[in-house]
């Protein structure tokens, strides 16, 4: 095998791989980080999904392509692909690439971990302990005991506090199944995300058995009829085991009333898991941690660092107040990678508390984010976003055609834009049915021309609205300002 | 605020912050990619839990550190964490850093996405459809036709494997749950992965109700133990559901019987799995996917490219032959991310198949890979490994001391060294013991002195064995001889 050939087949770094990819770096560093994040640059660059086909060819070879020809792949993958770190980018519950996350994603890419034994991973298994520990603490639970983990995605922590919650009403679940037992009944809102009735469908619940409580219109669950829900259930013969609110929903941004679900779980010996993937970050802010008064009385918490606190994908965490509940209800004790007689203090192989056998250390690029900037600097970018959001919900108030979905208590905020041709109409169907329409116009000529990325959705009966969304600290009120100004145009100019 | 403080706190990258990057990623090639990968250096610098929470300061604080800090703190945790692409690193089924696979995660690193839509993700999306058909094709899937994802871990892949094998059987369980069905029964080895039964519970299945079938001494499935426990499932009035084979299994590298597991599965209409997180990459093979022959007869497939073909952690795929059915038993339509009324066809917004809403693109780093190497690449990988397994495998037959535990087919190879001084013992149950306290004795010295990673860990009444684990084709026939002579040494110095 010639030089060429083998450092292309090998898996081992050598020095003739240097070139290559110092000059990916540069290109990476450039065109993704830099250019990608300026503002007068493009969101994107749209193409239709046919044609990105042929431009970017993705098939398949049996032969290699030269370090030119790969290095062309990837400058075309950057400009073919949504520049998610660019200001102008508002579209999802995630944003930014923070050049100390980007850092520490670096690191732990060129380490390869897999975090489940002290053994292989002997820093990320520490740091995942005081990590979770900390963020115990700012969510109030008692010296910051309990249990936690990171996990792939705030959707799998929701799984995760369904089967804490079920395991800690009925341990014998774990060996027999559901089968063993009366049927099970959990509540969330209407508004709670998708994932809490996909994971209670994946972990053998059904859907049917999650009961959606009504919400008010500032989308905040509604206590009396949770309250009446769980009597159903009873009534039903059926055994309520726990409620899951939510911090921060998902489209409106509200945020459940956790004192009054916590009484309620008091009262009827509920599981309180409160899913705070997007408004957990606000705990960080003195300010604005009040909006989740009552956190600390819960048993679990989803909270997501990818979200509001712009730390890369993935980066989510669950966070429980039950000290060694995570293994006892998960632990399979496998003898080839738990070994009990190994030399060291095999407390800190913690895999086993985790239903994934390898994964990433996705605590690496927050700490090292969290070392950047101080839990000061988390405060400051809380902070700024809610600042930025107010303005912006100013903005739009003393603006002609806007109009608030609900008074936004998050940094995220719905409203439509009302142009001027729809503006004396009735509000009936048809001006309802007109106005649908509108979003997803405006967004398409967004998206083609490349000049930012909002998102757009109906909620109950209320046709299309828009939803911006802030976890760019960096942005600024000229950048609220040409968010309703583009709006404004594209919407005119249909 | 100044400037300064303005770039540490904003996460936005600015031209400020590209020295610091640069210096990081100077360190990070030098540190962990090159000199991380060198035969002569270390694999690990042990240090013990206590002293590396001292010696690496984690503690989180209100105010940042400044870049020089935060370059040393990099530069400590390179220092101290396992360099799991040293050859010499063959502990566990993952390994190598391949500067390909790495150049793919610096790539999606710095584009950030969530692969869930088109709008967010073109490229990702696209591309995981190219790479999963490719992957189906492989495994002899007609056409390459069918459905499959990427997902974090092959654990959630057999996951899936069991939510669509119970939702292809009762489709009603999506909504209503297992409380609606009578008990369900699946079937795998002793020695499949533990992640089977993981699963099974999390999924409110039940530990129970995985009934582990027999291997033989070779470590495969024993098909008349199979057949039985199936009647007996339905004499017990149960519901036999699926079988989940494995190809190569985690410890012995055993194959099961695929064609007779597919027989068996025709006969008593079962869903059949295989699990091929590990030994899937001998598809790449011409010479060596026999092993794997009948998998095409199965309904489903889990394949780790991260595991045998070196991909960076994490690239797991689950693969199935029955189109659409991951949407089908996952999706929910969330109307504020899988809008109908979008501009483009959105049969390209796959992201509802999965349980996770957002997605790392681990399919960039495999699909840049596979465009580096070629199929052709992959094949001379396979080759590679499986022949220096063979190699080695014959070294140890031939060096006095030695014991295979089984035959190896796989590139996992498990092994006795018996040292002088009990050679000549009898073979009762004080030799056992004795034996059994070798291996963790020999581990605890190689990794102190940082010299390998090898592991091991006992299996039904055997004392604990070595595993060797190949997945590196950059590691020579002096490696072998070299990994042999540690073991000799150490176990003889004891
Ligand atoms: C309130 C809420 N919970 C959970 C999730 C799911 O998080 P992930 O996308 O990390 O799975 C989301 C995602 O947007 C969310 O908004
Ligand atoms: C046969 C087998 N299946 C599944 C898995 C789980 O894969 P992952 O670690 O990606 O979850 C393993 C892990 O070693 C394995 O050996």
């Amino acid at each position: 095998m010639s030089g060429a050939e083998s450092d292309r087949l090998l898996s081992l770094p050598s020095k003739n791989h240097e070139k290559f990819l110092r000059t990916l770096f540069d290109n990476v560093l450039d065109k993704a980080i830099f250019d990608g994040t300026k503002r007068e640059n493009k969101v994107l660059e749209w193409t239709d999904p046919e044609e990105l086909q042929k431009k970017l060819n993705m098939d398949l070879k049996d032969d290699p392509d030269s370090d030119e020809t790969l290095l062309k792949l990837a400058n075309d993958t950057i400009k073919y692909s949504v520049k998610t770190g660019h200001p102008y980018f508002v579209n999802q519950l995630f944003s930014c690439v923070d050049p100390y996350g980007f850092a520490g994603q670096l690191i732990t890419d060129a380490l390869n971990p897999s975090v489940y034994t002290y053994e292989v991973s002997p820093v990320f298994i520490l740091m995942e302990e005081v990590v979770l520990k900390e963020m115990r603490e700012i969510v109030g639970y008692k010296n910051g005991e309990g249990d936690g983990i990171f996990c792939p995605g705030g959707s799998l922590a929701n799984g995760y506090s369904i089967s804490c919650a079920r395991y800690h009403a009925f341990p014998d679940v774990k060996a027999k199944g559901l089968h063993s037992l009366p049927r099970l009944v959990l509540f969330t809102s209407a508004d709670a995300h998708y994932s809490v009735k996909k994971l209670a469908s994946f972990m053998g619940i059904g859907t049917d058995n999650v009961y959606l409580i009504r919400t008010d219109e500032c989308g905040k669950m509604d206590m009396s009829h949770l309250e009446s829900e769980i009597l159903r259930a009873k009534e039903e013969n059926a055994l309520p085991f726990m409620v899951s609110a939510t911090a921060g929903t998902t489209v409106l941004g509200a945020f459940d009333p956790l004192e009054k679900i916590a009484d309620l779980c008091e009262k009827y010996n509920l599981w309180m898991h409160v899913d705070a993937a997007w408004g957990g970050g606000a705990l960080m802010s003195q300010k604005y941690k009040k909006l989740l008064k009552g956190i600390e009385r819960s048993d679990s918490v989803t909270w997501n660092p990818h979200k509001m606190l712009a730390c890369p994908q993935q980066c989510s965490t669950f966070l429980c107040r039950h000290e060694g509940i995570l293994s006892e209800c998960h632990s399979s004790n496998a003898a080839y990678l738990f070994q009990k007689d190994k030399f060291y203090d095999t407390k800190y192989d913690t895999g086993d508390k985790h239903i994934q056998c390898g994964r990433r250390a996705d605590v690496y690029k927050f700490w090292y984010m969290w070392r950047a900037k101080g839990t000061k600097g988390f405060e400051k970018h809380v902070d700024q976003i809610f600042e930025k959001a107010e303005y912006f919900t100013e903005l739009i108030k003393n603006r002609e055609g806007f109009e608030l979905i609900a008074e936004p208590e998050c940094t995220n905020i719905c409203f439509w834009y009302i142009p001027k041709k729809l503006r004396n109409l009735p509000r009936d169907d048809q001006f309802n049915q007109e106005l649908h329409k509108i979003a997803p116009k405006v967004k398409e000529r967004m998206m083609k021309e490349g000049s930012m990325m909002i998102t757009y959705q109906p909620l109950n009966s209320k046709p299309n609205f828009f939803r911006l969304v802030l976890q760019d600290s960096s942005l600024t009120k000229q950048d609220m300002m040409h968010f309703v100004d583009i709006i404004v145009k594209y919407s005119e100019e249909l």
